[in-house]
């Protein structure tokens, strides 16, 4: 077994090919220990959801029992999709390295309606109004 | 009980202040008709990806049984954010009608560090050749 976190995010990309995933890989580090790892899992649970970032930032948040991930890395093997670098973003995660440039361009844009409802602003409003009380 | 979809997106919004979590809801139909729901659980769940419409697009793929939401509409209090933007194009969602615009910024950008590391494309070359195969 491997220590080299980023060896490691192949390793994990390598079983993903052989289970019929695409094979990528991610793996983050805590103040340099591994405390988690995942693979691409979309085919298998059938959920949009399930990149390898996504799965490896749940786990650690889990292990951490905490959302924020200031003190983590990650090491994943190909660069994120939008929205794993969203997730990575609201994670705080300190740093990424991947291990190569994605060339994939999804061919899919959801159209956006703003229904301009007062009543959505106003409850964050109070919400963090009453926050700050 | 509301039929609405936005109408119900906005008691989730409300349920979710009630518990301390920020109050934004979201709300998938499929064909017209709700087939998922949820409020953001960031806080009570302390994972960083737990936003409404994260949760409410795994629960439609695994109601679906499907990655792909190509026929599903999202109905959300706010404008998401984006890695739910992200998640919301990976699912294939036909439109999304949200509230109202986000006004909030998130601070924190992650560096990002690409190790230019071969084996990584070729495992993603040898795989897609291979599917094609």
């Amino acid at each position: 077994m491997t220590t080299d976190p980023f060896a490691l995010a192949l390793d994990l990309a390598r079983r993903a090919a052989r289970v019929g995933e695409v094979p990528i890989g991610a793996v983050i580090t805590c103040n340099g220990r591994v405390i988690a790892k995942a693979h691409n899992m979309r085919e298998h649970k059938q959920n949009a959801i399930y990149h390898a970032e996504v799965l490896a930032i749940m786990r650690a948040c889990k292990k951490l029992k905490s959302w924020r991930l200031d003190n983590c890395e990650m090491y994943v093997t190909l660069e994120p999709c939008p929205m794993c670098r969203g997730a990575i973003t609201n994670a705080r995660i300190k740093k990424v390295y991947y291990g190569a440039k994605s060339d994939s361009d999804l061919n899919w844009t959801t159209p956006y309606e703003n229904l301009e409802n007062a009543e959505s602003q106003k409850l964050l409003r109070d919400f963090f109004k009453s926050a700050r009380q």
